[in-house]
């Protein structure tokens, strides 16, 4: 690997040479290298791109890596992962993708990320997603997320854009059966000319399932951001959804969060807010000898974090 | 007028006999009384069915009434109403219909109403909607209103759904100039295997434009409401909606309350809340010596109040 392709690891999985435990390293679209343990079997699919990762029931406190990194202008990458989670397990995985673009093409990755969760199992997922480059091509970033969730299991999901990617839809289903627990963290920030589309789909199927969706996000310049959710309540459940969005310069947010209760014993609610950062915040860190630019920066790290 | 349009007369409009002020009652699609004020013309379209209602500029203090009933089976009524709201004027116009249905066809009303409100003029609307009769035949209300609000002109909207109606579509739609307000409330009580569509569409386009939309509803029996609201911040605005729905027996509700921020300086929150009646609460008041139902009816009956 060259240096922009060590970078690029570092940006999307903190990791500098190879991770511990199982991995799997995707560069321009060939294996760039790849590790398996007693409990965590990788497997190249035979019928198309990707892998299959397998964690044996009763796993604890393992990882799996499985970044992806472009840094050829002009490469289409499509990706399927299947993720089989055996019962009673209790892993990390740590997906995500840099593209770095210095050409004038459009360097594109889509995943298609499908996880298979079983009873009583717990998954940390974490996903970022990292852009950069000066050429004119375009860095696109369409990642999927297919969410089965059995009896009593546990998904927290993590994702994170942090800069850089020119266009994004970002598509998340789930469906949950009983007593099983779905949380996702979305922080995301567009500048420039930059469109990110996302939408959460979760079925709350079981008796006591429940989601909690969190998105935050930073639009920027011109950039435009879409924030779909629809949790449907179709048992004794319990969903909220949160959104809240800082618009700065011009940026543009749409948020549609739907709520659809099927079930008298379905419990959900909703909270979003959209705004620009508090005239009165930005002055009680300026008074404090920061900068506009500094407050600024602060206040959305502290808001991103 | 018999017993029943004076009846239905009183449940959508609470008045008795002709109201005070101006007023224009229509029954079964015929014109069964009008009055005008000196300062409040009410005028006959000539190309369509429906009236103009014309308001003086600074009229202070007065109303208009212009409830329609239908007690006859099977009538199909639509109506297009026009309302002119003169510069700095102040008044209050209450519309509403009520269906008396005994036989087997479907009795409907659609009324399009269309608010002009000058400057600085001040328009408190209410509009209720009735059903009633033991026919098989639908009873189906489909009112559409559309709002334009000039600089600095305030509008506040109650509309109620009380009970008895079968199918409604509710189109609301509103822009507003520099300094204008809307400040809607909607009712909906939906019971038996009626539905009850709700659509808002309010275009904060002016400095210091703001929008409030408050809707609580109660949904029973097999009963199915979809609430879809839809706030654009186009300017310095403020945007406010906030849904609160109850679930009983196996009523469904979904709400899409859509937040769109186009400008720097909109703030729009949103508030969103789906569940059943609170256990707790429940037996709060069976202490107290209500029975169950009695209980129930209490917190319904506060929570639409």
């Amino acid at each position: 690997m060259d240096e922009i392709q060590k970078s690029l690891l570092e940006k999307i999985a903190d990791i500098h040479e190879v991770p511990e435990g199982a991995y799997n390293i995707r560069s321009n679209g060939q294996l760039e290298g790849r590790n398996t343990t007693a409990n965590i079997d990788i497997v190249t699919k035979k019928d198309e791109p990707g892998i299959d990762i397998i964690i044996k029931p009763g796993t604890k406190n393992e990882s799996v890596h499985i970044p992806v990194i472009l840094s050829e202008s002009g490469l289409k990458d499509m990706v399927y992962n299947d993720f089989y989670i055996g019962e009673g397990a209790d892993v990390t995985i740590v997906a995500g993708c840099g593209i770095h673009n210095c050409g004038v093409d459009t360097s594109e990755h889509d995943g298609i990320h499908t996880f298979y969760i079983g009873k009583n199992a717990k998954v940390k997922y974490i996903e970022k997603h990292y852009g950069e480059g000066d050429g004119a091509g375009e860095r696109i970033l369409n990642p999927t997320t297919i969410v089965h969730i059995e009896d009593g299991g546990y998904m927290e999901m993590e994702t994170t854009q942090i800069k850089g990617v020119d266009s994004t839809v970002r598509d998340t289903k789930a469906d949950l059966a009983d007593g099983a627990t779905l949380v996702i963290k979305e922080k995301i920030m567009t500048h420039g000319r930059q469109t990110a589309e996302t939408n959460f789909t979760v079925e709350l199927n079981g008796v006591d399932s429940s989601a909690n969706v969190i998105s935050r996000s930073v639009a920027k310049g011109e950039s435009k951001q879409v924030f779909n959710s629809n949790i449907c309540g179709n048992n004794q459940c319990y969903g909220h959804t949160e959104c809240d969005a800082i618009l700065m310069d011009n940026g543009h947010v749409k948020a549609v969060p739907s709520l659809e209760a099927n079930n008298l014993d379905a419990s959900l609610v909703h909270e979003a807010a959209i705004g620009k950062i508090a005239g009165d915040q930005l002055i009680k860190l300026m008074t404090l000898g920061l900068t506009e630019a500094q407050a600024e920066e602060q206040i959305i790290n502290g808001f991103m974090k």
